[in-house]
């Protein structure tokens, strides 16, 4: 990247719209679980469509790579460079407008540096419900949501992020736009361009607006705190759950006795609501009606619920009785992340496996990790109704965090082979990023991984967007710096 | 097509698998709407994948095209050869496994050549739902549904077929088999690949099995047929009725009052169940609930109707009492296709808008075409909360139908040219097909027709699969011969 370019993309940018200190660049540098530290030659922050489709022409033209940038929360290292000082961070959190939102057609039009949360609170304010829900919705941008496929807590009846988008606005490689922006919920007419940017995870083009179809907003919740004997009845709840009424179940959360131990240990103010028990589900039964409706939802869950405990698929259940107490029940769930980062360092295997195949799973790959390390502790947790469980692992008590660290592939490597055995993903939310390059051939390799390189080379020639990223020959753990 | 060529695939596909008689490939030859008349040197008739793959293989050795053909339905010539005697025709029709179904994941896995109606039939005899309905389902084959992404009527509630795929086995245009047939909810990693094959139409690939995502069986429906003072008021009663049970609301069809006198005039044993109006709307509110659940879905869609009515966006309403009223009502509806072909020669447009759109597009669509053919019988009727209808056009009485037709070009022309102007769609459901290839340039030319002639380059470098079909220069009314 010469000083002319630096200099043209300077006045093209305007004030605030490059960065080139190495402090300034260092909240982008590195991903957000610190497993890599990027070396950008400069950060971009264009204003506008028209500023990111000059940024990359002239990148473009100079050859300099490109790597989009969102809210920086990619779990995989999706969203930093390469440790060579070659590449450019291109970050959209410029680009925060609301272009349109309407009750009627119940869609949005936002641009790509709206975080998450934000566009949930313009859908909100619209009385409408954007129906996705991730961890990480504070900072996560939609166009970085939309080039990963975010799924979340609400993909079993909504669906995972390429579900919700109508239309695309991209910066294509060379610079050109593609303005996608229809806000049409049927449209044949030719090749579903906007399906295949989603989840290319920024090597085919940058998003930079998208027109999101939403719901009505909720306004009746019940929900209900279970504890199971097993996975298997959890299937089986899940199966009651769904043939009762399967448009009100909007969330269907596993949570293993030993991560909840975790969060009841680490995290202050959390009580479980029921019985210790190996196996936790939190259920939402959610609708869009009025204060019968939710009293008709706690009745329809407290019945099924009843059903399910005398038949021996429940060992028992407490159902939410006001706001607080639903607040409490998802607490529980949501503070995982948290407790076990403070039990330790710790493995993080984000997959999923077809439903039937997933007591086998779990039961196959806890066996498989004890055997690694024996005494370490197996916290699976996650969305179980989508068959996606985050199958993470804490270090032993007494063992050192690095000593455990250093176990990290043969952990992974023993849960993907019960995995993979199982026609399962080893990504199932999280994407490729750098981190996964290395299983792309032995998961996806022959035809699909071809087709996929002859996808990218039709639309990325050059290959300046987000290289290292998706295809293989991988970086391992260190990158490539 | 070599006569070696033939006795290598007459050997490779066996006894039945493959035609070559005239008469014999009649029916494969001509579209459904019968607009053109394809002239195929051969019909090939694969009993497997790896037959398919072997015929794939032999044809592009030899530079044959080949244009898949599924239950031959296609509204727009997506599945007829050219007229100059040197494509094959290769029908699915004898791929007809179901390979597996389960209830507790909620998949099925079937065979390219399974009819739609059959595909529903296995999913109902396992207790669940396929909710994909189109009006050809007794012959529309479930390849040929996901190469088209078909819509119908329940998109509004659980989207195209695009949305219901979660795993593909393709045939590439070397031959080789693309082996995509994961069972799982979530899965990123790498492109998505079947959503580039779905809705392709042929052009990328041939389509050989599917999983597809079910629903749990509905057991409660209850429906109403309802009498409008226009299309404004129709867009306000979808507003109410998702505010109150979004999650129940499975169809929301619209019936202009003319297309409804058409049938009640030209199809025996339908009456109309509200009192006469322009423009009717058909609610179905489904669950998956028991006994009581349908008599809570038709109390909530009485009160519901009755607030419409007080208000003034209903003039009149039914409520279905019983089964045969529910199937009386959808027969109203069902019948449009018919009554319009005993009506005489009729113009179909499948057009989409915003919704917001709609009541400004139909009256000015309606303006444009009677200024065209004064005395037209305007029937729109179609999808109305996907923003989808069937602007569909019938010869005045007493013109003759070859006359009418022959306006065909300028009647569509000044309905596009409203639809194109309102951000809409020219082909909402049923594709580009040869029909329609004209229209690409000026509608999704430039950035986007640009990709996805590389993406085709792409994937099918010779340009083997259907060619014609999707991309200009196109062929009109009368195809290539």
């Amino acid at each position: 990247m010469t000083d002319a370019l630096l200099q043209q993309l300077a006045a093209r940018l305007g004030p605030g719209g490059l960065v080139t200190d190495a402090g300034d660049m260092a909240g982008y540098a590195t991903d957000w679980r610190r497993l890599y530290q990027g070396r950008p030659r400069a950060v971009l922050r264009p204003g506008s469509t028209a500023e990111v489709a000059q940024a990359v022409r002239l990148c473009a033209q100079a050859g300099v790579p490109i790597v989009p940038q969102g809210g920086n929360t990619s779990m995989v290292g999706g969203a930093t460079p390469a440790g060579d000082g070659t590449a450019a961070i291109l970050s959209l959190e410029r680009m925060r407008g609301l272009r349109a939102i309407d009750p009627v057609e119940m869609t949005m039009t936002v641009e790509a540096g709206v975080t998450l949360a934000a566009a949930q609170a313009m859908a909100a304010e619209a009385g409408m419900l954007l129906p996705l829900s991730i961890s990480s919705e504070g900072s996560a941008q939609i166009g970085g949501v939309l080039a990963t496929n975010a799924g979340g807590n609400n993909t079993l009846r909504f669906g995972n992020a390429r579900d919700l988008v109508l239309g695309l606005e991209v910066v294509l490689a060379d610079g050109q736009v593609w303005d996608g922006l229809r806000r049409l919920h049927k449209d044949n007419t030719g090749y579903s361009l906007r399906q295949l940017f989603v989840g290319s995870e920024g090597t085919l083009g940058i998003i930079t607006a998208a027109v999101l179809r939403l719901q009505p907003g909720v306004s009746a919740r019940a929900s209900a705190f279970c504890a199971l004997p097993s996975v298997d009845h959890a299937l089986a709840l899940l199966a009651r759950l769904r043939r009762r009424d399967a448009g009100a179940l909007y969330a269907f959360e596993y949570m293993s006795g030993a991560s909840v131990d975790l969060v009841l240990h680490h995290v202050a103010g959390t009580v479980l609501p029921v019985e210790p028990a190996l196996h936790y589900v939190l259920i939402d039964y959610a609708s869009t009606g009025r204060e019968e409706a939710r009293r008709l939802l706690e009745e329809t869950l407290e019945e099924v619920l009843g059903e399910a405990l005398e038949s021996g698929d429940l060992l028992d259940a407490a159902l939410s009785q006001n706001e607080a107490q639903r607040a409490a029940f998802w607490r529980l769930r949501e503070e995982h992340a948290e407790a076990q980062k403070r039990a330790g360092a710790s493995v993080k295997n984000d997959i999923s496996v077809p439903l039937t195949a997933l007591p086998e799973c779990l039961a196959a790959a806890s066996e498989a990790c004890a055997a690694v390390v024996p005494g370490l502790c197996i916290a699976p947790f996650g969305h179980l109704g989508d068959g996606n469980i985050h199958f993470n692992l804490v270090q032993p008590e007494g063992m050192e965090g690095a000593a455990f660290l250093a176990r990290s592939e043969e952990l992974m490597a023993a849960v993907n082979a019960v995995v993979q055995r199982l026609g399962g993903s080893f990504s199932a939310e999280h994407g490729v990023g750098r981190l996964k390059t290395g299983l792309m051939e032995s998961w996806r390799g022959g035809v699909e991984l071809a087709l996929m390189r002859r996808v990218k080379a039709a639309l990325d020639p050059q290959g300046i967007f987000n290289p290292g990223v998706i295809f293989p020959p991988g970086q391992g753990l260190t990158g490539s710096d």
